[in-house]
């Protein structure tokens, strides 16, 4: 090349938070969405999908499930060079699924049947500051149960059961010591009714302290109570003796101890006995209750779920959810209440590949490469191909004549387990070449069986 | 709801060029999806998936292959409230999958194994103007096969096989009557080589006008050509003559009558007769020289392709494609020569919607409601459910207690082809009705057999 010919050279990187695999990655990725997704089918959950974007009106007249934060999380789309006149209405990247999936229900309310059991499996796109472990560009995976009205707690135990099914047996993650984690908000709420305790302050703070339970102890819950009753002026002696009971409560393991002190607390250890019950098939420490799990988002009314991995509590849940009394009031004059889940899909799988847990898949999805010896043999070889494809094999055919040695370097690396020889001038027959074991044997098209 | 308490309701609306479908459409999209990627895989090409952005700077380094105005149709990311010293390189949605391979291709190149050959089914973004029939966020399944320096005819070849497979047997697509045609660039521009013909500006004219020959007719051409010739100061006879040649040229249907002018254009003959010879096999008519064909785009340097509806060619190409030399100059110092084709997914999903042709599927992809008859039958019916799902069977468990009456009406309106009723206090029996032909049959999970 001439220095005038001379092209420059944009050299491509990564863009940080925005994750992007090898091919035999992306086969292990879409294993596992099929994975998820036929379990989502086999609990007759029936697909959606929304458009990449929302209108951004309609994301404020929502708001978010309080995973993200709108104003500064939201990418807004722009047109390069706008037209003079161009006045369309802004749009934004959806930055979860329940916003979708409230618009959506909203607007296709009268051509849904209820109750709506639907799972969504999308790419969603917060614009946070990029760190280590946090991407801006990820998949969740969730499953939801809309009805009308009211809603059956038959879905609130049906949503830990599918995702015990699927985290349990996700390709890689058979090892994983996972835990399912369940409370219902009514009971912790309903204590503090118990307590005599009103102000909508001391509650809601009660319950973001107790969220952090797990993580920074029980002395900083304790503490944080004590402070907050200073604060609210219903004295130390009064914070302390509401700090111990919150504690102890938090400490009882088996709902069947618990006290109920009000009647939204009897409603909550009904719920979550019920729940429990239909989960006793489930292996035991799969799913437990911990009173301690609050989510927290005033979004959620009932049964709240989280999951960890029972030896890393601290990553932080790996698939969240809970009941809701209130889907869409935003968006149709309806009462709407469901319960979902999420599987934060790609933070999960990213930790499965680092962990180098992910099947060794090969780069090819072929199960057979079919040689070609020489020029003569490609019709040949064109045609066991087409007969293999015919049976349900993956074939790949070998693009020119060369050296049989190089054909089976490239289904080497490629990592495609049978090497297949159609017949040619050197040989009159099929042979086909296990890679795995070296053996090699005579064959033909219709016979042939991995 | 007291006036007080009345909320202000956004009604959510369908966003101009952003499809969106129901449950039982969006099952069948998957199905198509399924179809698409298990023929692509059946060829060996495995999957890669880039992310929704390319950095602004990459996109105009490259350039688009031509089907997209980058300048107009790119929709650029903002956030909505940036802090101030935020320095984030600007991040564009991708508007085809070729500018995302080149990268792909270029930032990998020491972790592929060539020939490269991969498919990608993604959305990409056009902020055009709504129109009729114009998606603003669509899919498009491609696959490209890339090499080093050199890339085999064979692939040339295999790209329209896989793309009859595809699209002859799409549920809904059976009785459609399509059409690949394919040429070869090299024959046209060495016609006009032949013809002594050597401005730069007169070639990509014609070309540019022989690519309407099948909308406008041979007149225009004709007119075209003649009038470029008086522009370019050819003069009026020299015009006739040269587009009289080209006329005829675009009329021979039997590539072994077209008589060389050039060693381009024997090149392109050779090349574009070897491909209809490997294609022997398809079914008359599938796949025809068409030597009209050029795609607009300069990209292009041998083998095009374009899909048609044969009763309704006026719709335009359903996918199409084409060779090109240099896939990713301009962000590595490599040749990387390949082929590709791409099919208009979208679209072609939505014509086919439109016109009431996909199969009918039920909202819920159960195989199988199981009936709650009363409250003390609800463990049977759990254990029935996995016993069942346990076969592979996809099974919704019914939620409440409630009239039967009431629990087929669902599975009626859902689409679940079977109802179950487990034992109850009123019958000992596992029972199981087929909603078509209406019989109903003792029966047990175990034995149990569509």
């Amino acid at each position: 090349m001439s220095k005038k010919d001379k092209k420059k050279i944009y050299k491509p990187k990564t863009i940080s938070g925005f994750p992007e695999w090898l091919p035999e990655v992306r086969r292990a990725e879409l294993l596992w969405f099929d994975h998820i997704r036929k379990t989502f089918e086999s609990y007759g959950f029936c697909p959606i999908e929304t458009p990449s974007v929302e209108e951004l009106d309609a994301i404020n007249a929502k708001g978010g499930d309080g995973g993200a934060d709108v104003d500064k999380e939201a990418y807004v789309l722009e047109r390069l060079h706008k037209e003079d006149g161009d006045k369309e209405a802004r749009l934004a990247l959806h930055f979860d699924q329940t916003v979708p999936l409230a618009r959506y229900t909203a607007q296709h309310f009268n051509d849904l049947t209820f109750p709506f059991k639907r799972y969504q499996m999308q790419r969603v796109w917060r614009g946070e500051r990029p760190q280590a472990g946090r991407f801006r560009e990820f998949y969740q995976c969730d499953i939801d149960v809309i009805n009308v009205d009211t809603l059956p707690l038959h879905f609130d135990a049906e949503m830990p059961a599918i995702i015990w099914e699927i985290l349990s047996s996700l390709p890689g993650m058979e090892n994983e010591k996972i835990q399912i984690r369940i409370s219902n908000r009514k009971i912790l709420i309903g204590l503090l009714e118990g307590l005599n305790i009103k102000q909508a302050e001391y509650v809601s703070e009660v319950l973001r302290s107790v969220d952090k339970y797990e993580k920074q102890g029980e002395e900083y819950v304790r503490n944080s109570i004590i402070e907050l009753s200073l604060r609210l002026e219903l004295g130390k002696e009064q914070g302390k003796k509401i700090s111990n009971t919150i504690i102890e409560f938090l400490n009882t393991k088996n709902i069947a101890n618990v006290k109920s002190l009000s009647d939204t607390m009897s409603e909550g250890i009904t719920e979550l006995s019920f729940v429990m019950d239909q989960l006793s098939h489930l292996p035991e420490g799969s799913v437990v209750v911990d009173l301690s799990i609050v989510r927290g988002l005033d979004y959620y009314t009932g049964t709240v779920y989280e999951t960890v991995f029972v030896d890393d509590p601290s990553y932080g849940s790996i698939c969240s959810g809970g009941r809701y009394d209130d889907l869409a009031s935003n968006y149709i004059n309806k009462q709407l209440p469901g319960v979902g889940i999420s599987i934060g899909f790609s933070r999960l799988f990213d930790r499965i590949r680092a962990q180098d847990k992910l099947p060794k898949l090969g780069i090819s999805p072929a199960d057979i490469l079919i040689c070609l010896p020489e020029e003569e043999a490609r019709s040949t070889m064109m045609q066991a191909a087409q007969d293999l494809r015919g049976k349900g094999y993956k074939v790949e055919t070998f693009h020119s004549p060369s050296k049989i040695k190089r054909q089976l370097a490239y289904a080497e690396k490629k990592g495609i387990p049978y090497v297949w020889f159609p017949p040619f001038s050197g040989n009159s027959d099929h042979e086909v070449k296990n890679m795995l074991d070296g053996t090699q044997s005579k064959t033909t098209p219709e016979s042939w069986d991995k």
